[in-house]
């Protein structure tokens, strides 16, 4: 047995007879017993340590105490090897970022900091409804948006497997979503979860990019909403784009649990020659949601800087064949992406002077992939079909829309990185709350053993104290 | 007959008979005729003025002369009392507000500077495809993009009434969307447009909700597609958003051409006193979208600035319901949003809190109106329903998604602005063009009466001789 602490309890006991003692002893299990299938608590530890002890299984700690003294609470509970639901708000950016890189070396999770809502294995953490389970894992950096899609599902008949937050700041970019990379890998190795629902405000554009380049290869539909971000579109992949939280719940019922074409790991970058200004807006911001912003480059050759003294690309291709040669000689480059904008006014046979160009790029280097964008109908002068023919019989893939050129570019991911040990998939056996009673309360009502710390700021809030004898902790 | 001015072609008629000379001018007449019918032109005016001479019926001036020249002949137009399609660019901002408050006097459109695009009565005008008419109205600050919809419409089995191109700067703070507005206000007139669809770049803030607060009002399905804007939501009213230009297209020939109920002009502002910030926000994103900002107001009073020795509004609704009670009061203020958030871990009896203040507010002040966001399930421990019958009792709407909440809160419209004098619907029935031969080629193309002007820089491209006599011309 591990050695007693100054916060333990020890019960010596010293009976008249053997038989006595062992009717002690058994009184002091059932006791202890009590306490651990959520009766009420009626011995209240002082210390996580001594808690821990009295509820060993205990895989997560919920802290909810001021925010000067959560990080110290959170940190002794990832030392012990635990979760941490870290209600409290607060907390300094440092401490996240330190917190959430302890728990990702050790395969844990720490929620929050300011996470208010979590359902673990259904398990219901800090504010959170009453929701069947069922086959959508929610991943959430924002509380009352995980409980609005949690309890729409459960209007609409469905129910949830798990329900992780992340606290408000993990997406930011000094954090770099380090939870919500570990909750999605979670949820995609969770036998539970058919669907993924991915909700937050709007992520920093480069946490954005790796988060929905690892949902797009999560090997199951994935529901995103960014609240208050423009949408990429409605699909890239396996991925679907809602525009409210109702819509994030609607969505993950109504697709089918079969995910799209999953990505492939391709070397090498992508490059972009549009004509359109608006196509290649809209092409770029499908692109920027999943790609790292390194791996590609979209040029608008309507804009401004390339037509001094020049016609419109719609008109005048001969600046675009030029850079066509010479990003299709560059190694670098494995996907070129061109849009055929056809039409009154426009040039008379774009494909036609597009092709030899595609033709001889993809002759020299075979691994060179090109796709074009046509625009346009069946009625215009260029004749639809013979421009679509044209580019193909060059070796380029023709799309329609822009939707479909983004889902093709898409399916090239960058290799993917390490994302630290992943999280075990495991049951909540009890938990351990630190601060505010009502949610030891709902622990207790839910049937999940929970212990109670009786916890009093260090030092009994003298600051400096507290400092020296944190000093003698760890010397 | 008006007198004939220098750039007019004197035609003397000197015959040895009668017959002879009636023969001579039958034969000019034909000539004239060959123009204004689209032939080859072989007598090309120098001025604007004489080409709308030899076609008085011209209503519409194409042009796309050098950007510091561009104002001037757009200037011109207007004064003959013709409508501007004006491809140049770099035109200066000031001059296109000043082009389009003159023609919003007057009852014309200024469609750009740097317009690629219009279709108008079945003309194209600049690049555009050949697409069927049908019941679809577009107005778009993108070329490329009215491109993309009209085509995809048309690969749909639909068609377009018109497409209207405002220059991608329309919708900037500085212009504020003058061409837009007209362009709306003219398609919710027009008969043969059943829908509406509008695509742009992000706009001015303030500009966007102007244009949809008008939209909200057009008695018709509009579909909005802001390209790199966050969508308010998948609908609010008679407005539908779409994530793509191709959605946009979808959505146009999907929706039933019925519009949603009709916003009603409704004097007071709005207040939202929220515990839940996504739902705030959501709430918010939907709001801003159509109602003007001074009308509106959304309080999170879960944000840290709320939360200070107080806890959070979800258990504890002391501040809420002393806010409720002072907006309740103000006669400024006609609704007031709330949301409600059960479950777990929340307050026990929130509408029971909420209900007395809601109902003595509205016994004092009958006109206010109180609509509530409950999000909860039939399981959660406050009782879902008996939560809902307690807030419609007191008074209170009561809504499920933040969807609903903003659709009800929106149909409060502001009284709607003078919008300068309507433009007349009015067929097409020729074009004068000043600047690129194959823009007139594509008129002749389409059988269109138009005449090419064979403009030359004022005073030979020197600016000061021009300066002179445009001074000289106005004096």
């Amino acid at each position: 047995a591990p050695a007693a602490g100054p916060q333990d309890l020890l019960i010596a006991v010293k009976a008249e007879s053997d038989a006595a003692a062992g009717e002690a002893l058994a009184r002091v299990d059932a006791l202890l017993q009590v306490r651990r299938t959520g009766g009420e608590q009626d011995f209240r530890p002082r210390s996580l340590a001594s808690a821990l002890k009295m509820l060993p299984e205990a895989r997560w700690v919920l802290i909810s105490v001021p925010g000067r003294h959560a990080a110290g609470v959170a940190e002794e509970a990832l030392d012990h090897g635990r979760n941490v639901f870290l209600y409290s708000d607060n907390v300094p950016i440092e401490s996240e970022v330190a917190l959430k890189r302890k728990a990702r070396e050790r395969g844990l999770l720490v929620l929050g900091p300011d996470c208010g809502t979590a359902v673990i294995g259904g398990m219901r953490f800090g504010f959170a409804n009453r929701v069947r389970r069922g086959p959508v894992g929610l991943i959430g950096a924002s509380g009352t948006g995980l409980q609005a899609v949690m309890s729409h599902l459960h209007t609409l008949g469905s129910g949830i497997s798990q329900a992780i937050g992340t606290g408000g700041r993990d997406l930011a970019a000094e954090v770099g979503g380090i939870t919500a990379l570990q909750a999605l890998d979670l949820l995609r190795r969770d036998p539970e979860t058919e669907v993924i629902v991915l909700i937050s405000k709007p992520p920093a554009r480069e946490v954005a990019a790796r988060l929905l380049g690892l949902a797009r290869s999560a090997g199951k539909p994935v529901v995103v909403y960014f609240l208050g971000a423009p949408l990429p579109g409605r699909r890239i992949g396996n991925l679907r784009f809602a525009a409210s939280l109702s819509e994030a719940a609607e969505l993950a019922i109504q697709i089918p649990a079969v995910p799209g074409v999953p990505g492939v790991p391709v070397s090498g970058h992508l490059r972009g020659l549009f004509s359109g200004g608006t196509l290649a807006q809209e092409v770029l911001l499908g692109l920027s949601a999943v790609l790292p912003p390194e791996s590609y480059q979209i040029l608008d050759l309507g804009d401004d800087e390339y037509t001094v003294g020049r016609l419109h690309p719609m008109i005048d291709q001969d600046l675009r064949l030029r850079l066509l040669r010479q990003e299709a000689a560059d190694p670098q480059i494995s996907l070129i992406l061109l849009d055929v904008v056809l039409g009154e006014g426009s040039h008379a046979d774009p494909a036609g002077e597009l092709a030899p160009a595609i033709e001889e790029a993809r002759s020299r280097r075979p691994e060179l992939e090109v796709a074009a964008l046509v625009i346009g109908t069946d009625e215009d002068p260029q004749d639809l079909r013979h421009q679509i023919e044209t580019l193909e019989r060059a070796g380029a893939r023709v799309f329609r829309t822009a939707g479909e050129l983004v889902d093709f570019a898409t399916q090239r991911l960058p290799e993917s990185e390490e994302s630290g040990k992943p999280v075990p998939l495991e049951p909540v056996r009890g938990a351990i709350n630190v601060g505010l009673e009502s949610f030891y309360d709902s622990l207790v009502a839910q049937g999940t053993p929970a212990v109670q710390v009786e916890w009093k700021p260090p030092a009994g809030g003298n600051e400096t104290l507290a400092a020296i004898l944190a000093r003698m902790k760890s010397a």
